[in-house]
């Protein structure tokens, strides 16, 4: 568990979309969120103010949050002069960048001898146990997509959200680096191995109160030949209660598959739910996430309310419509 | 890969299952079984000549492979004095066990200071790639199972015997311990971390001749909520053109999990056919592979009737009768 809050280290990331994990702490964990960090050039901007490491300390920060992704796989001397520089403040470090932080002699030094913890959330920090199906507490819910990167992310973190304003029990359940940086804890899914892959869902997701709800990080898809294996587990070792269908309606084919094109809502409803009800016979697909960010208004509008004549389920894009109509349906459960 | 043959260390093995490993290689690669190593109080018995190392080496010996699951996950100090004079004698080693040789301080020191390898084939010696899901010449049948511990790997090692006893191309692709044991190469499937669990797939079984048969081994099953996302990440990796479905009829549930209670082939068959259609929309099932040790000769041949009346499809069982029915179903294709 990564100790709030955060100052969030921008980097010299060229433009906003670079420093996305920063986005995604800002937007849904404002509280978290300080201040931030910007070297030379740094084109990235969160609102927020600009911090020395003192004045984040005066501030409370707990820990420096890597919210930009690296060019090229490097820790550049710039960066690394700041990490440092954070270690001896008193700061930990977190980051979900693929070359890891333990990996860097300076800073594991540094660590130890200022006490520090260095968290890289692209690798597990445990070992997790061998799934054993059996049913737990409590309620959940995942969101499945027809492809990755349809948004599944930003649909449980925006129930959560409502729910939280309605007074509901609700935890984002965070399974991909990105969503761990925001929560603060989870599990980074597609670096577990195999065998442990649904007991780490397991794991993620207790037994707890009987009205509590877990908003399952969805990741991959079913039909994603290349991460299949990782929907699969998340559903099993999720047992989920409850299942939004995530989509975006403009893309050609899979991402990165050319050869691959996408499934319909209606496969992907029947195949998610067939396999839901293995761990758990109750589960019920709820409602329709779409993300319309390619179509203007009217037409969003008009596909949305198509979907949701055909499907017979709310259909809604909680980024520009808000998550209500989905937590109503989730209410219903 | 493990340079063959080997001598197969039996170690104080209680009796003849333990040593499972070993009847593996002895079964399913003769040639490779050279001779067996027994410690005092050995209850397993190869039917191979016993060998001292030095008689091992006469023979051409290239690789101890330690063919028993050791008591407890502890390399004894019995066991570990043959190891070190084995690498002496020039051997490598080979293993399978939970406790993983290159983590023995004097077995590393012995082989480096030897030249010899350690092959620790409980996880992954490579990085493999992430799937892209493109197709590939050759064809690839895969077992695919209603439970785990049906007899996928017995059947795709019947079946390439019997493949090649007719002269067809045909290559067992080993994807568990044992397997890899077997054949002296393949993929730890169950150890591979999530994202390349698919691209292993694809790496095991590349471009290959038109007339070339792989024979996955199969691992989990789709039904079975600990390792799902293994079995389906076999699939979509392996673009398999031909399924053989395993079952064994007399269990009463899912191995491990004692609340879940098998499908029905017919479940299996669409589920598998479903998901393989993705990656591979040519794929058939041609073929069931049942596992009657259970039953009674007369009971076997009237299951097996039964099922092949209700299925449409070749019911055999290969340890019993020979897979030569599933063969011919493979020449079919």
């Amino acid at each position: 568990m990564i100790e709030t809050p955060y100052l969030l280290f921008l980097g010299d990331a060229p433009d906003q979309l670079a420093a996305k994990v920063a986005q995604g702490i800002k937007d849904w964990r404002p509280d978290y969120a300080v201040g931030h960090f910007r070297l030379e050039g740094c084109g990235a901007d969160m609102g927020l103010p600009d911090m020395t490491l003192a004045e984040a300390r005066e501030a409370g920060v707990k820990t420096l949050v890597i919210g930009v992704a690296n060019r090229g796989g490097v820790i550049s001397k710039a960066w690394k002069k700041v990490l440092v520089a954070a270690l001896e403040e008193g700061f930990d470090l977190a980051s979900g960048l693929h070359n890891l932080l333990r990996d860097e002699p300076d800073l594991v030094e540094v660590a130890r001898a200022t006490g520090r913890s260095l968290h890289d959330v692209r690798v597990p920090d445990r070992a997790y146990p061998i799934a054993d199906g059996k049913a737990r507490s409590g309620k959940r819910c995942l969101a499945v997509g027809t492809d990755c990167s349809v948004g599944k992310m930003y649909t449980g973190l925006a129930m959560e959200r409502e729910m939280r304003e309605r007074g509901m029990k609700a935890s984002f359940r965070a399974t991909g680096q990105t969503g761990i940086l925001i929560t603060g804890e989870g599990v980074p899914l597609d670096a577990v191995v195999a065998d442990f892959m649904a007991g780490s869902i397991e794991w993620l997701t207790p037994d707890n109160e009987a009205d509590h709800w877990d908003l399952i990080e969805g990741q991959g898809s079913l039909f994603h030949v290349s991460y299949s294996g990782v929907t699969m587990a998340l559903i099993h070792g999720g047992q989920p209660d409850a299942l939004i269908l995530c989509h975006e309606p403009t893309r050609e084919h899979m991402r990165g598959l050319p050869d691959y094109k996408l499934p319909s809502m209606e496969s992907l409803r029947d195949l998610a739910l067939q396999v839901a009800h293995m761990a758990n016979p109750g589960c019920k697909v709820v409602g329709i996430s779409v993300n319309t960010a390619a179509l203007g208004e009217d037409e969003a509008r008009a596909y949305l309310e198509e979907v949701e004549g055909r499907m017979g389920l709310p259909a809604v894009d909680p980024f520009r419509h808000g998550a209500a109509r989905l937590v109503d349906a989730l209410e219903a459960v």
